[in-house]
């Protein structure tokens, strides 16, 4: 049978488990990705383990989140996640030298291999033809140590690209495409392969994007085919010798199907506080903008930055607009100034940051009360930016341009009145510079990991209990992302490697009462709706709640990331056997989870539960594994039973 | 008599008094100076007292100190502060354009004018040959409202320099000298004029080093002619119209005389945790380091960034050190670009941040735990950084460099062996980029101000009462800085415009409980050692203690700044007739003024204080007009009875 590329990509790390939608496979792991937002959580978990080195490929650490020094807290994370990549054999991405998925699609990416992130956007290194799923960081740490990883086999779904993008659209219009058409539950359970005519005429860095925003779909991961544009920018990378053709057979059969026709592609715009609120920018001109930020995880690349370059090369920026470049990476950064790009920016009057996440992850950058914040971003969830009711929308480089010179929400093509359309092309060879990627050792024997005050031992939770009775602390509604269960941002993610201090900000935005409710009730219900967790990988999104009582979380359905994380810190993730109960339950309502530990052991499939003396049908869907991670109150417990 | 030119500029601008050192003179004011951690709060003083437009020749608000925004509250000043400038007539340079002192020479400053600054470091004007004098929003806000500025007439110092510096030897060393020489208060109640053939050796901006860092000996102002370097500077700004020569008269009498000879200046380092704690980087070569950062209020200019590029160029950062450059301006960092230092400053592996204040405010860059910094900032207060016993080390950007390269502290005179000294002369003609800027509109009759939700009404405070019992609410040390009474950093400073908030930091460094003892106490008194208040102009060290019912200040000096400031907000700033009586007090003694209002009115210098049944002897040293302000309760409620 003619086989998609996804499934050849499986077919070759299969370990356990068959190709069959929804049963639970096991993948061999190529290459591991941390950042520092999730990497000293992982690296605490790993060293629970045991293990003195890496036993993946190539294990990379990047310090890209917290580069906001306010206090001792980021800077001592930064030594620890240096000296224990040190100690461990990891390579590690120094603060400022960019975002971890523009330097791994530079510096490291080999199409072909798996890669998992504990940070959702890693399908960026689908532009390079890997199959990079995010994940949280425990089972990055169990990649790490050697161990597959485990996932429901995910459905293929095949987007054939025809046709090519017209002058001042780009690949983010594509991803806002499939936003608007598929919502951001729309990807969940699946692998978005893109094939068709239309993917040579995408660059690796735009096809990076839409791997990128593929997480905004909810899906499990993207990947596109490794052709002579892949083999281009891995020589120019100087890593040609990575390169490999790879790509579905033709005639290669999909679990589902879409097409976009490029040529129709129009610019796009994400508004609040949704990826998925996509409308034409034509539908919404002349809405007055405050605040533009052009790059970040996502359109920081030398390509996005200078379009930004040359469209505002001898302009100005719109009085009283605050417009915004986060570079990529420091490559990014050294190869638009090569080519002058640096001083068109800073004389148009743009703000230029190092490179990082920054305002993506709430690090700065917050716009004032009631601003329009245009931001080449992946995501708009509500106040991620760090301020409350944000209106922050989403958009290209070349739509945020234009509202940079005009003040107002504009579509770009009418920049084609001022100015042909930049038409850039990747620099045949890059200027390369690993001035800040510091390499394994051989002989770690004399590494000492430093450990500062702020990075507290991980918490210990008690085993899956034969009886349970908990109340519901907090009732919520559909597509809660991470950033809401636990939000990040300067106030809140120094405190990433201390469980204890962290779960004081669970719920933060909406409730700021949960976490002491929720201690105060001992085991506690989190009842949500659909697509549960959606968003950010970060596994805190679990912890901190399990850290505070949590046991269970019922919810309409889970996105894939934040239910593994569930599991993985012992939280039963159930779902309504029939959605219209969520309609009956409150905060507040006691709930009675009878023989639950047998139930579990037993492979039940149906939970019962006792609400006001009515009885729920509720759902868990997990494999045999995931049940004595259950069973054993989280995976670490398991680990350490020495069972895995 | 031949005088100097401290002297002349003074008379010029005598508007009260008589020019004998220590009796209150009122000067008028050319230029005022805000930033953004004071400006909010001058506006909010400003439009209090009903003026439509600045009475001033020039008035410039920068927006340099708070640009980490992590939630709305930064960009919410920004926002309030743009819209203030334009109703009121005031240049505003908007965030990322620079550091205020160093735009302010580059764009602004003109030999021979007054300015005052709501900014402890507004003496760098002094590069230009201007008397710019440090004080409290309320006194910068009554100059913008055409009030004279009151302060006790200085003793001129004059300070010979001859010789010229060695090379690998800059400004930063000259400055560490006198600091080694005449400590953190050697400078109080006098202007530091420099004079003598030594001074044509130095540039424009290597004297606003020396400038700026004067008001770390305590210096009202420091001062340098306007000579042939003064006119090329203007000249390369394209501002040479704005040159005149001005010096003292030969033979020129001073009230204090020093003298230095550059050509026996060395590289020399302030150690933790003062700017005075001097010795030369000789002694103390070989401690490791952690982290540099090059640049913000000082050592921020063109000369200093590319003498750093030029050290780094082909080199690299050692490993595991963090080397941040903070470009005092835009127009630095555009001509440092021009020059390829900017790619020199990158393929090293250093960091380059935005043009701003940044670290030096405790704005982000905080080192580690136990981390090592050397800085080119002018301040190492305790605490400054953000991190809780901090080590940090000023020193000059040679130095900086040095370390930057071996990883440890290094003479620079070192780094000859490898490299000619770069003798880096400033441009002839500057890249001038004024495009962040926003001129003063000449119709503000449209301009609405927008006030976001953080920036609360100015508190109103009661006059001085008749009597006054309170009680002692902390005893503190010599040489506390208003950083220790009211810390700065990116916890606290996004309150300035909110006092009942931001008093809840005062003292937050040392006693967390202070803020809830003071308001449980009532009437306050805080005990101080010598030169209490030393450090930042930021008025919130008075004010906020203010709200917090602060009512009496007891010290054994003042610095003079912060006393203006006690004044302004009706606090008594008291000094021990005999300094031994300090020793006596201790936090909870009760004091009993009676009286007080009467003696205040009646003019006396001497206020006895009962203490636990004992009398001690206290004295108010202030002006007639200050009397005024103290008995209305602050200076708002005299100048609103309508009495300025």
């Amino acid at each position: 049978m003619a086989k998609n590329l996804a499934t050849k990509i499986l077919e070759a790390h299969l370990v356990e488990g068959e190709l069959i939608p929804g049963k639970e496979i096991a993948i061999r792991i190529d290459h591991t990705l941390l950042q520092d937002a999730t990497g000293t959580m992982a690296f605490l978990e790993f060293m629970a383990m045991g293990v003195e080195r890496v036993k993946v490929e190539l294990a990379a650490q990047y310090i890209d989140h917290n580069l906001l020094q306010t206090d001792n807290k980021n800077a001592d994370d930064h030594v620890f996640l240096m000296t224990a990549a040190q100690k461990f054999g990891i390579h590690l991405s120094k603060p400022g030298n960019g975002v971890s998925h523009q330097v791994h699609l530079e510096r490291f990416g080999v199409p072909g291999k798996v890669m998992l992130g504990a940070d959702s956007h890693t399908p960026t290194a689908a532009g390079l033809a890997m199959l990079a799923i995010g994940a949280g960081g425990m089972d990055v740490a169990l990649a790490m140590a050697g161990h597959p990883f485990h996932l429901p086999c995910p459905r293929i779904m095949g987007v054939k690209l025809t046709g090519q993008l017209q002058p001042w659209v780009s690949g983010k219009d594509v991803i806002l495409e499939m936003l608007r058409r598929h919502t951001v539950k729309g990807g969940v359970g699946k692998i978005i392969e893109y094939y068709g005519p239309g993917v040579a005429t995408l660059s690796v860095t735009d096809r990076g994007t839409i791997g990128n925003m593929g997480a905004e779909l909810g899906a499990t991961t993207s990947l596109f085919p490794s052709d002579h544009r892949t083999k281009e920018f891995l020589e120019s990378q100087g890593r040609g010798e990575s390169w490999q053709p790879l790509a579905a057979d033709p005639d290669a059969v999909y679990d589902d199907y879409d097409e976009i026709d490029l040529s129709a592609v129009e610019p796009l715009i994400a508004c609040p506080s949704s990826p998925d609120n996509v409308v034409r920018v034509k539908d919404i001109e002349g809405i007055k903008v405050d605040q533009v930020i052009v790059g970040s995880s996502v359109n920081s690349s030398f390509r996005d930055l200078m379009t930004v370059c040359r469209i505002l090369d001898g302009r100005r920026i719109a009085p009283n607009l605050s417009f915004n470049i986060n570079p990529g990476s420091r490559q990014v950064l050294e190869n638009v100034a090569a080519q002058s790009g640096f001083m068109s920016l800073l004389m148009a009057g743009a703000q230029i940051h190092q490179p990082g996440c920054l305002g993506c992850i709430g690090m700065g950058q917050a716009p004032g009360t009631n601003q329009v914040s245009l931001r080449t971003f992946p995501r708009n969830f509500p106040g991620r930016s760090g301020t409350r009711d944000d209106k922050v929308y989403l958009c290209s480089p070349e739509t945020a341009a234009a509202a940079g010179i005009n003040g107002v929400i504009t579509d770009p093509r009418k920049l084609g009145e001022l100015m042909p359309w930049p038409n850039i092309q990747n620099p045949e060879k890059y200027l390369i510079d690993d001035s800040s990627i510091i390499y394994p050792l051989t002989d770690t024997g004399g590494v000492e990991i430093i450990t500062g005050p702020n990075i507290v031992p991980f918490p210990e939770f008690e085993a899956l209990p034969e009886e349970l009775t908990a109340e519901v602390v907090i009732k919520v509604g559909d597509n809660i992302s991470t950033d809401t269960i636990m939000p990040a941002g300067n106030k809140v993610l120094p405190f990433r490697s201390n469980i204890p201090a962290i779960s004081q900000f669970v719920f933060g935005q909406i409730d700021t009462e949960f976490p002491q409710r929720a201690q105060a009730t001992g085991n506690g219900v989190v009842v949500g709706g659909e697509n549960y967790g959606q968003g950010s990988s970060r596994e805190h999104a679990a912890l901190a709640p399990r850290y505070l009582g949590i046991r269970v979380k019922l919810a309409k359905s889970f996105a894939r990331i934040h239910k593994a994380n569930l599991i993985n810190f012992g939280i039963l993730p159930l779902t309504f056997k029939d959605p219209a109960d969520y309609d009956l339950l409150k905060q507040g309502d006691k709930m009675e989870f009878k023989g639950l530990r047998k139930l579990v052991e037993a492979g039940a499939t149906e939970i019962p539960v006792k609400v006001d003396g009515r009885e729920i049908a509720t759902l868990l869907q997990v494999s045999e594994r995931e049940r004595k991670d259950l069973l054993a109150g989280g995976t670490l417990n398991y680990v350490k039973q020495g069972s895995v």
